[in-house]
């Protein structure tokens, strides 16, 4: 076992890359419909609805706007409130209007990624907005390049637009092409595409990315989550199905159900860590799902102690679930500084030693001289793990037990997560016992795959736990494949 | 009783300007001596301990950095990691550095305002950092002006170096000339005051703004809360006391006490709101004070609930306190929105019904159906805690019981606090019921003063409670005197 | 004849939007082919070789790098030295460059424009960079479209790539893709293409648009006008012929005439307007050429007068010649405020009357009492001569004679002048006489199309007049279709 | 004599710092009173106004307004129109203004230092811009420092603010202030103080600095220099005179000559190189001026030649002064690059070969085979003179005669000439023999000071030449006493 002494050294200066230690690659996506030409602002309400889902990506946003004559778009890197201002919104008039948030790992993110993409084509304009990750893109891409065609971005959703555009030579509609598009495909995917005069909601065959549709007294919202819904004050009508293909066009919708899978496969990780806790996915809560697990995490992994904590923020939600189920009182024992943004310099070797509580500090009164139960969602490389282990027993914990809500992180993931940081995954390399050894902590327990399963309440559909288990859904590289960061 | 129906028509705009409902106008400071001259990236010390004090103020930031031969500085409007970049940092090299974040409520907010103030004079370069506010300023400032000086800012700061620079001429020292100077001004100051070669520590006679000193294995550290020392890992000494002059020169502290005040006075709202939680003031955890008040508001306002949430995130530590009190379940209720920053759009009238839920929303699965008790710090113009409300009724909680844990702001703060929206305390003009009524709440209960002040437990200082109960530790001015956002 | 009295009230507040009253739509071309590996620092190069061809283009610029294997490449809008800093000149490492400075008439000018344009494909990466206009690019881009294409910019040069692309399919090398490109389109073009490991250089059949070729020692360059070889040292090899497709490969040339046109047509305002006076172009001296055109004006519009005076900068080298010629003397009577730019900001209404000497300004001591012979290198609204006429009588000049070292512009140009303001040419609606009542001159004088011809001393082409003569090498469209701002 | 060879190889990388050989520490003031209170654009005026004195300073720039009763300003780093857009004009609104253009050699050159310096004083609030330097100002700064005040800049303007209003204590009216502050400096001034209702124009006992005052319909105007009074449509009323307090308030102007000075000394380098060529001062035409010395130049130093070209822009009058002179046709042989800006990346050591002409190219067929006279204003160290001369025998001239228009520069100015390139003074260490050889050309020749004295044709006033002659008009300094770039 780990002295306290040896754990207050913290040898490893990545610990203070948190974004390498959070699984994450996502994007967000938002669609508004006018459905009364004159009155509403179509850009302003993407802007509040981009600025909800901007958990799912901070690198880069853009609308692109459509008056049913033309689309005309403002992308750029950064977060929302960034990118736009006023004046740029009130360039943006139009009745439609399709928005995306964007997230990328690789250091060199380009502007030229930036979605919506945007292009002329015999249909007229199309914008296009995705969320998600296609595995056989580079080889779609390839069959593409040889037949004359050009990529001007590294992004799957050129891809997409491209077969898109293909196949509506031989379609009657813009319909049929996405639904031969989705027969090229593999991959996760929640989309929205807009020509000049209808929007398009679109949903992978297994479901892997959420995608819903609401509606206000006078347009219709599509969205990556439901809490995007509520920033717009539209009603909830219902999740996009797997598979489906939903059409807003003349002030309606109608619906194509391309394929008809009953083994739908959401990703388990939108309830674990990437969607807001105010989300509701396929029929589940969120927050309640945290809550679930951390209740479930007490019965599999019980522990004699003072007080349960929570690492702010993903960590909070189990945390009271877990003293819930234990009654063990529920305390806040660590501080996470809120102004941590991209411009925030990372500590240099010379500081290593004096910046340890910068990001994340202990409330001393809370847990100096107790058994501290700790709840994290995950453990990717296990350095913040580590870390936040050291500032509770420097702040005088007398016991740290690590819990973790979801089960160790073991295989790539192909359809949205982070591929770069996989290298780095400690569950892949180490034995739960060596985890804990590493980390510091007194004890150390995961939630188990099948509790983790149960813990979407009410869900409607299977998951995707192929991170957990490496049991694809779909047919996935031999090998770890380069991936771009989509989308 | 208000109907739902009206309650959910929300008529007041204003209630989006979250900036406007919280009463704020703080400063932090932040100062490091290296007592081992070659080895300490001082600036960078400095530009962690603002960022851990960022909350204190959100316009302007400055380090200033002495070599023991001159001052150099840089100081800009926006967040810390927004002004200073590496760059920024390699130019300010020394042994010593002083930093300051500034709040303003002003909309013409100005850079010529920003700290630390940086002059010369007779004892050389001086830099200034001050958290606070001087009731007599102006006087002082008119007083000066008719001997020919001159001011180049709206800065108390400015009023304050001159007087030391004055006192200078009669003085053997420049502690001498900075006592002479708290003998001139009326008022509340935390400062920091560095000249070529050392650094002193100056708080107000009744201790109103927090400051402490602490140490690492080579520097020492000033900073206005323990947070800011706990983030470049220094060790906490003390508090400085209430009249006391701590100075850092040829490596060692030395102390005098000019004012021996025995009747302290601690701005209570440092506990309620301003502090971070993880901070230690005077012996008072800040975090134990705010879950400690959430238990003293159950006692005193008892209620039926079925479950007890908090406005994120100053009013979680009570709502936790509350839930166990009472043994109504914790839980949360409302999401807040991490990304708000200095350039979102404020909804503008036409979205007025839309953009209710952009901000703030609520966890329907928590709330729906339930009696929820809200608990928040304070309540300033009440249009923000009527959104909240509302937000929940729409979530469908059956009840919403608003608990404060402060009592009704009724009076000016002459010490910090914005004066600006002073104006709209809807205290000032309205009863406990016809303040229920206005945000649409079931029940309405405020904090008792008498139970607020035991809510610092282990405090060792008596405290200002002024903007609760009109009695100024010291003289103020007969009418609403404008004051500058000095500080 | 104009009173002076009616003269000095400038009715017309465009006048000060000098941009418009200078027919211009030009771009810049550069590249670099480092034959030495290791020691070349191409985006160097390219940096000042695009700096020395600023005067073609101030909207955008982009350079992309190859390093053999990736392209990589950087672009945005505004000036070279505002785009391009030291470390991102450090991320484009490479041993070939090629960049592209932009000019765009419209408003909605956009950096999804900017170029070069850098695509993916079947033949690797290309990166396309084009001075010149397409005339049939929009039927070309509807029968791609019609095929499947899609088109993510306005640029004509997208059109250019994509062609490339596809009839890479049946061709055997890219050159034999880039002859049947050329074989699909009409128009002007200077263009470099660069793949991963060569270098094409590519002048339209007509060599409307300039394009030369030079070496260092190290290096092969290629770039639009000879001024951009001087700033990188190059030595001068040839102009790029008409109709030629210049390879570099293999540290070797190569050549393919793919047209043998006898009847070329380089734009002759090339000479008159848009080059650097120190490029010689196809043989001529483009200052000698408007020194010439001076001399030939003082034939064929001689008049009686006491100084001869140039508008900065175009019409300063016919002045000399001007005065050469007749033997008047020749001075400065017109000063340039040279720090004009994109962000001045253009008097208001109300600010007509005072305003009207901020761009140019006469110099009193000059023109007072004189009679004044004045040289501007053409003429587009008039508006701007009308002011510059105004300003040398209220400085007193006795008489004011108005020489043009071009003929009367009278049709569009389809081959890279900007449209837009074609519609407000003078010469188009007034006779010479009415001009000159217009502008308020004593007297007016055009150069004639013969002696316009002439001036290129030593040059071995023929030459496009099309806009003065209606007269086009090539076919155009019945009526001004739309064209982009292409190139 | 040199050999083409050798001089070809420019050894010394300087030469491309054209800023360091040019002398300069120049600023430009302006203000505006409008006498009809609610039409006038004060601000608005005041940017053109400031815009044509760009030339006089690129560092910064600022603009105060007064509405009669507060100052408001903005100040920035920067270009006129770089600092200000039409939302900051807006803000300034008010009835009078003054500006500022500021120069500064020091690379650290601060936004602290940007004027109007703008304070609050016993006299309410004070504007004052400043062009000139304070001689005692180190002496008068101590003085005061040890009288307790403190100084937040570096600026001399800061110190006669400080003057100006301790001398306000004891004089009846802010006339008799300034009056008793110009005995206390010595230095050369000419400023422009605004109260929140009078203007004052100001100008040193020696008139080293100029200062003119205008009037519009409605307006009146004080500016550096006679052009920026154009720029405004301003007829010019006259020059201040040296030693004379201009004061417009109440809608009149009145004066008071407080010094007498017969022997007035205009700073001769306003006709040789600062001041625009169309400004008229003292009664003398900057460009006739420069014409004059081209003319004297030829008596002085005639040579047998092929043509005479310029230096751009500084000595193109004086070549055509000496072409007329000589009979000797005047050419265009040198292109001057017209985007140079202060974020051109200087060529690196590695670029050295290759960049030489980057910022200035030759004219081949002007130059090449012929005698070339090349005319310069002035040389400071001598490598741009060198490179330039190189530039000219690489382009194929015979012979390079090298003509200088003023003195050989051998003296610190202390009047507002730059002191830091002062040390690489070339004249200061070689005969000019010995420059001849350095800068390799076959002959070199500057004018005397005889000769130049001549060249302000119809001038009022007498001129310090003390940086040519070592005769200072005032006392200065034993040694280089360290200058602050005042103003």
């Amino acid at each position: 076992m780990c002295e306290l002494g040896e754990c207050l050294q913290c040898e490893n200066l990545d610990c203070f890359d948190d974004r390498m230690d959070k699984m994450h690659e996502e994007c967000g996506v938002f669609g508004v419909y006018s459905t009364d030409n004159s009155d509403v602002d179509v850009a302003g309400l993407t802007y509040y609805g981009l600025y909800s889902l901007q958990h799912r990506g901070q690198e880069s946003a853009g609308i692109a706007v459509s008056d049913k004559e033309t689309i005309v778009f403002h992308k750029d890197m950064g977060l929302v409130p960034e990118i736009f201002d006023k004046v740029v919104l009130t360039h943006l008039q139009g009745t439609m209007a399709v928005g995306h948030v964007r997230y990328s790992t690789t250091g060199a993110s380009r502007r030229e990624n930036a979605q919506p993409i945007v292009v002329r084509s015999r249909n007229g304009q199309i914008a296009l907005a995705h969320n998600g990750n296609i595995v056989n893109a580079s080889l779609l891409r390839e069959q593409m390049e040889d037949n004359g065609t050009i990529f001007q971005t590294t992004n799957d959703t050129e891809v997409l637009v491209n077969l898109v555009t293909k196949h509506g030579i031989t379609s009657e509609t813009i319909e049929e092409a996405v639904e031969k598009m989705m027969r090229d495909v593999n991959g996760s995917y929640g989309l929205i595409l807009m020509t000049a005069n209808k929007m398009l909601g679109v949903r992978d065959p297994y479901g892997i990315r959420p995608l819903c549709i609401g509606k206000t007294s006078n347009s219709y919202v599509i969205a990556s989550e439901s809490c995007a819904l509520d920033a717009v004050n539209a009603e909830f009508i219902r999740d996009i199905e797997p598979g489906e293909i939903v059409t807003i066009e003349n002030n309606e919708i109608t619906s194509i159900r391309a394929f008809n899978n009953k083994d739908t496969k959401l990703c388990i990780f939108e309830f674990v860590y990437f969607a807001r806790p105010d989300s509701v996915i396929d029929g589940a809560s969120v927050q309640q799902s945290r809550y679930e697990a951390g209740k479930r995490l007490a019965i599999e992994h019980p522990v004699d102690a003072d007080i349960v904590i929570g690492v702010p923020d993903s960590g909070i939600s189990a945390a009271i679930g877990f003293s819930k189920q234990t009654g063990i009182p529920y305390g806040e024992g660590i501080v996470k500084n809120r102004y941590v943004g991209r411009t925030f310099i990372q500590p240099s070797q010379g500081m290593r030693e004096v910046a340890v509580r910068i990001k994340h500090n202990a409330i001393k009164k809370t847990v100096e001289g107790k058994r501290v139960v700790i709840i994290d969602d995950s453990i990717v490389r296990g350095t913040t793990t580590r870390r936040i282990v050291k500032i509770l027993k420097k702040a005088g914990a007398k016991e740290v037990h690590m819990r973790v809500s979801s089960p160790p992180l073991k295989f790539p993931c192909y359809f949205g997560i982070d591929i770069s940081s996989r290298k780095e995954l400690v569950a892949d390399k180490l034995s739960v016992e060596e985890i804990r050894e590493m980390i510091c902590s007194d004890s150390l327990g995961y939630l188990s795959l099948e509790g983790l399963l149960k813990t979407p309440v009410d869900s409607r559909c299977g998951f995707c736990a192929a991170c957990l288990t490496g049991d694809y859904p779909i047919e996935v590289p031999a090998e770890g494949d380069k991936f771009s960061c989509g989308t």
